[in-house]
Order: structure tokens, then sequence, then C-alpha cells
């Protein structure tokens, strides 16, 4: 599934986002206007845009306030990835240099509140309150789905239930104020903007399920990251969850002993086995594919159009990307 | 001038501010919990809070949105603090581990993030849209102003104006903030609030002279942080500007020369006793006196009261403190 092809329906309006974008991020004074400009050339595939215009032009259309929604959830995303690379020490983003890395931490972190506020000023100076507040709640669920992740993985304790949780507020909230927002710009049907909100929701965890999978399949997804990082880090998800599910209680004792305890490489290869052994990949897979059927499901009601034949050629796109 | 003699009309609403701020600041997931629940053992003077009741007092009255707006100061500010020291590296603050330095900064980072969106979303969900214009301009003007320090101290290129703007970006908008927004808690009196406004702005801009000189002027501060931090990160402050414009040209170059390129030991006392020779720390004093002055005359068509009193008792209060 490619995204060009997925974007067709709302080519012309990508470029208005871009304008609107461009004109919301940048600024009078000098350092913040090189690093914004820096920041426009770090090009990302703009998925949470692209859901807020496909969003829209599926329940009624795209108008201004779609262009502001757009720029809104591009802004407050920009900024969390600018605070995730400080915090983790990233030296790169999108094939450039991090922000953290050319211009150090210090001015990380500024810029990152830099762009939240203006993300939220754009937004308050055009009187859309509504979208503001869906935002700062998927603000404040993020940082929190992100704390009770390092939480559960310090003290190893998770199930599946608290994995959804957290993957629901650390990255399906986004997504879904992505749809919902596009939503709410376009209509006041309310029945049309919950489909949307709950499309988001699902099409979030199945994205993250898949994003989790990935870091055990590193020979399948050769152009992607590292594989091993969540276990580095000592992140239970959804493969290792199922797995000491599976496994008997002896063998899944010596795998958490071995994530408290072992060396880095060992541990790593030996835990991809044991979710492999199993069934635990297998199963996450299948729960993706799950969340996936629930997001199209929500599309269901939907008036068809080119946009929501859009929306439903993302959810492949999400299940089916190595990286 | 002591602090205590200050809040004498409010000290009942600082209890009720307290538990607001409690409350706004807790969260039910057991780490950001804990963390929370140690930022409010992290006392500080809570200025911000006690300028936002005392400007409602003064204007008409506290009211239950004061206290949501004093929360979101304070909010606003304590994210602001856990941010900066994670950019700092700073161990300690207010007599505690700083959160950086207890849990790590992927977590400061992060909860500085929650804490601003619990700020947002206590005005959003009471619907008090105007609070949020005014603070999210604030938030938006500090990490400004302090990108432009960083800018203007990577070039050594700083004059009275540029200065100013830092230091009304960085420092008094959002101490010009508590006092607008206690009094648009109390009343519909634009004038009344614009006195309020312009107090805070030039109390804030006072303040801030105020810190600057204390680093050219340990001894006299014995109490308050080593001295010569600004120069040690080449920040050219009001006492060095003012005392480049009285020396002759040659030592003014000289001394430029020693910030770029002194070790730091003799830098810094070179850079004292050259502002101390040429008049830089008493001018820079004189001008604080003149912003507490300006502050003061904007109270002067507000109706007096015990309020009114303690804002006037609090300009003392920033210019007499010695750290």
């Amino acid at each position: 599934m490619d995204l060009n092809e997925i974007i067709l329906p709302i080519k012309e309006q990508i470029k208005l986002f871009d304008a609107e974008f461009k004109s919301a991020i940048r600024s009078n004074i000098g350092l913040v206007d090189i690093i914004a400009r820096y920041i426009l050339r770090q090009k990302g595939k703009k998925i949470r845009p692209i859901l807020v215009l496909l969003s829209a032009k599926a329940s009624g259309g795209i108008n201004k306030s779609t262009y502001r929604a757009a720029a809104l959830v591009e802004l407050l995303h920009t900024a969390t990835l600018i605070h995730d690379d400080v915090v983790d020490n990233a030296d790169t983003r999108r094939g450039l240099a991090s922000i953290n890395a050319a211009w150090k931490n210090k001015i990380a972190v500024l810029m990152g509140d830099y762009l939240l506020s203006r993300g939220l000023l754009l937004s308050l100076l055009n009187g859309e309150f509504e979208f503001l507040k869906v935002s700062s709640v998927a603000v404040k669920r993020m940082s929190e789905g992100e704390l009770l992740q390092i939480q559960k993985s310090r003290q190893l304790d998770m199930d599946e239930e608290t994995y959804f949780k957290i993957i629901s507020d650390k990255t399906a909230s986004l997504i879904s104020t992505c749809c919902e927002l596009g939503a709410v710009s376009a209509t006041k049907d309310e029945g049309i903007v919950a489909h949307l909100r709950n499309f988001g929701e699902y099409l979030g965890m199945a994205f993250q399920i898949r994003d989790d999978v990935l870091d055990y399949e590193g020979k399948k997804a050769t152009l992607g990251k590292p594989i091993g990082g969540d276990i580095r880090e000592r992140k239970v998800t959804l493969p290792l969850i199922y797995a000491f599910e599976n496994a008997p209680k002896q063998t899944g004792k010596s795998v958490l002993r071995l994530l408290k305890n072992g060396k880095r490489g060992s541990r790593i290869d030996e835990v991809i086995k044991f979710a492999e052994t199993y069934g635990g990949i297998g199963k996450a897979h299948e729960k993706a594919e799950d969340f996936i059927l629930r997001a199209r499901d929500e599309l269901n009601d939907i008036e068809n159009s080119d946009a929501k034949e859009s929306l439903l050629k993302l959810t492949e796109f999400v299940v089916d990307r190595v990286n």
C-alpha cells in the first residue's frame, strides 16, 4: 500500500496545509526561525495532518478550520518528537540531525515548548475551543501514557489491560484526535464525529501494536530501526505479554529474570526467541488485525467517498508497513 | 520587607489555593502521583499565585475562578522550572533534589508536559478562554525570550533595547499574566485590567534586573546562588551593557575578548570589576528602581485596599531581596 495513492484525494489540500504549517511555525526571532526552517526540512510522512484532512473530507468537506486543525496536531506532534529526542539522546530524526544534536538540549526543550504554545494559540486566536479541548486531553494522555509505561517497565509488571491503556494514552489518543478534529471541522453531526474518533482510536492501537511487533521482527523490517530496543529498555509489550500467558510458569520466570539481570546481547536474542516460541508475536499480529477490523467497521455508517476509501487504505498501510 | 506581612490580606485564600493546586496536579497514575506529591513538598515562595490573589482582591474580589487562575499560573511556572532544571542539569530545586536528579531527564520532560496540559485543561474545562489566551501568549513569550537570549549570548551582541525585550518575554510576561488574570477574574473593567497587567509587567522587569544585578553582587547576597553564573554563560545583562556604554572603547573591546576567550576564574572577577568601575551596577540598580516607580504609578487609579497595599509592599520586596 503506497502513501502516494492514499493521499490522491487531498493532494492539493496538503499543499495548503504545508503553507498553514509554515506560517504557524515561523518566528521573527532569528534563532527560532532558523530552527523552524530546519524543522520544515525534516520532512515526515505527515500521517497526522493527512488523517485530519481525509477525516474532514469524508465527513462533510475541508474548510479553513480544517487546515488549522491539521497544523495544530502537526505542531503538537513535532513538539513531542523534539522532546522525545532530548530524553532519548537521539542523534538523528528523519534523516537529519535531531534538534538537540544540532543545537543542544536546552534549545530543543525550549523549542518544543514554543511549538506547543504556537499550536494552542493558533486555535485560541481563532476561537476554536473544541480543538483545544480535544488536543489538550491528548497532550495530557500522551505524557501520562509514557509515564505509566516507565513505571511499569521498572516493576516489570504488565498485563494486556495495562498495555492497552498505555498505548491508547501514548499513541492512539493523538491519532484519534486527528480524526475527531477533522470531523469536527466539517460537520456538526455528533454520530459522525464519534465514528471518526473511534476509527482513529482503533487505528492508533493497531499502529502501536504493529510498532511493538516490529521491534521483534528485525529481519523482515530491513529498513526499520534496530530490533530489540524495547527489550533493552525493559518495556514489556504485547508479544511478550502473550508469550508469558502461553509459556510454562517456570520458563516465564526465567525470562523475567533474564529481562531484569541478563546481559544485553543474550537477553535480546533469548527474549525474541521466547516470544516466537510461545506464539506471542503471532497473537499480537492477530490483535493488530482485530483493531484494524474494528476501525474499518466504524466507517460503515459514513457515506462513501474517495476520502473514506483512502482512510480504509490507510488501515492496510498501518499493518503492512515494515518500518 | 517580609513576605508573611504581605500575604496577610489573603492568608485564608492561600490555603484554598493550595487545595485547588493539589487537586489540579494529582493523578491516578502511580508514578505521576508520586512525583506530584513530591512537587507539593518542594515549597516555593508562591509569588505568582500570591500576585493573582492580591490582584483579584484589589480589583473587585476573589472568587472561584481566581483560584483556578492561580493554579494555572503555578502549574505553568512549575512546568517551566522542571524543564529548566533538565536543560541546566540542575541537581536541586527549593532545597530538595530536582525532578531530573531524582527521576531522570525523561521523566522530568514528560512531567513538565503533563503539568502544562493540566493547567490548560483546568481553564478549558471551565470555559475560561481568556485565561488560556493570556497564559498561552506568556508560554510562547517565555520560550522565545529564552531562545533570543541564547542567540544573543552566542553573538555577544546586546544593547539595552534587546535586553529589555528578552527580560520582558522571559520573565515579565508571566508576572504580568498573574496580575492580569487576577484582575480578569474579578472585574469587567478593562481599565483596571490594563493597570494590573502593566503593574505586573513593570514589576517583572524590576524583578529580573534585580536578579541579574545579584549575579554581580555576591558578597551582599550571602544566601543567594553563586555569583558570575551569567558571565560564565556569556549572558550580557544590564550591568555590563551600561558599563560598555560608559567605558573607553578600547577597554570595552578587551572585556569583550575576555568574555569570548578568557579563562573562567579570571573572566568572572575582571568582568565584575569592569561593571563596577564603569558604573554599570549602579545604573542597573537605578533602572530597577525606575521600573518599580512605574509599577507603583499604575496602581494610582485603583481603589485603596489592604490588597493594593500588599501589592505596593511587594514592589519593595522585589528590589530589597538578596536572593
